[in-house]
């Protein structure tokens, strides 16, 4: 057997989501489809986690294995496949990796960020949250540095989730201003569904003044998601980093 | 009368350009609908030149003339515009000028970018031109830089276009990298229609291989169109910059 890892972006808009369901359009459906034909075999992709229905990818990663090493040159490959791929998804490596390297369970981090447009955009409007009235940034600068602090996210999960744990260790989580955008990064060894689109909307409540930086402890401390803001829309939030212990 | 100047934004992709005409989706058409519904007085915005269908502009202006100064601050206005307006179109400013500051005929210089992207680009689509394979950058500088010892652009211009004068100055005109993208500025006090598209198609026949840089100097001392190259794009193309002798 060879495992390959493909490293890849996609624009979420058009889509359900990474992850294949019946009856709906989803990135890792395109992709098997398209590899397959490729390779005249039945080919099935894992990523490196699951994106919601309209969630954008900069920086994606999926394997995939099979029997025998493909007798294409990667680059040729990437190139073929790409034409194969609708517009909306783009292949930028091919490379075979070690059998135990693991799309999703091998990545040690990844990186998320947020995109709030803070005035009209017309270019790119699928590609971020407008939000063009008043926010405290300095207030929603502190409350993201408690982040660190804490371990048990419960708070900022999804519902009904049955998850072994709602731990995840943040690396890092802040807020910059590049103009016209208000970029939310946020690095942790894993996410909870929904996790950023939860704190980017409690983060956004403290910046309209509606809670005050020291409530953001007390929302995390209660465990509870109803203590959290409302979720971010889907379409201003990009996978941008993951990182593996290999080199990609 | 009061003139007052804005200051906007669109995407070119759903509009037959700038300039109205009949049956045709413009933006001038769609500003002049929306401003007359919000005066209750019927107006007629003028622009700071043409785009072509499907150009962008990431900075444009353009006037217009009321008889009394507008009741309205100008931020609410520009607010209750946007909200008037389609996604695609953004308005940033509004501002009473002197009756003599045209948005056309005051213009001092105007800057166009165009963006080729060098790798599939799954967020930019409709903003750039796609292009990925070998291209001599180098080449492609060295003929760009010919372009500021002329004046009489007529090999770049659309053929059977009655204009007083093909003479533009070029302030500036250079290629630069900007991973993924590989991006053409240029600079001068006026553009012949279809010009920028037909320099960087010409260029791109350069960096191709299938033209020297030197050849770039006998395209221009034709001043014969047939003698330049294929016309890229319209979607790479912005008009980035509009400069005036009067502070906006």
């Amino acid at each position: 057997m060879t495992r390959y890892f493909l490293k890849l972006a996609y624009r979420g808009t058009a889509y359900h989501g990474w992850q294949i369901q019946e009856n709906a359009h989803t990135v890792q459906a395109e992709l098997n489809e398209k590899i397959s034909t490729l390779l005249g075999e039945s080919i099935n992709v894992v990523g490196c986690g699951r994106t919601d229905t309209g969630v954008h990818a900069r920086e994606f990663y999926a394997h995939f294995d099979v029997q025998e090493p493909l007798g294409w040159k990667p680059e040729d490959f990437v190139f073929k496949l790409n034409r194969f791929l609708p517009h909306d998804i783009a292949v930028y490596l091919l490379k075979p990796v070690p059998n135990d390297l693991h799309a999703r369970f091998s990545a040690t981090s990844r990186t998320y960020r947020y995109f709030i447009a803070r005035e009209k955009d017309p270019f790119r409007r699928d590609l971020s949250m407008e939000f063009t009235g008043p926010l405290q940034i300095e207030a929603m600068q502190q409350a993201a540095s408690y982040l660190k602090h804490y371990t048990d996210f419960t708070s900022f999960s999804k519902l009904h989730t049955q998850t072994a744990t709602n731990n995840c260790k943040i690396e890092e989580a802040f807020w910059r201003v590049e103009p016209p955008y208000l970029i939310f990064t946020i690095t942790a060894d894993r996410f909870l569904r929904n996790m950023v689109r939860a704190i980017v909307g409690t983060l956004l409540e403290i910046g309209k003044g509606k809670m005050s930086p020291e409530d953001m402890k007390g929302v995390i401390e209660a465990r509870n998601r109803g203590r959290a803001g409302f979720s971010a829309p889907a379409q201003g939030l990009f996978l941008e980093q993951v990182r593996y212990p290999y080199p990609l």
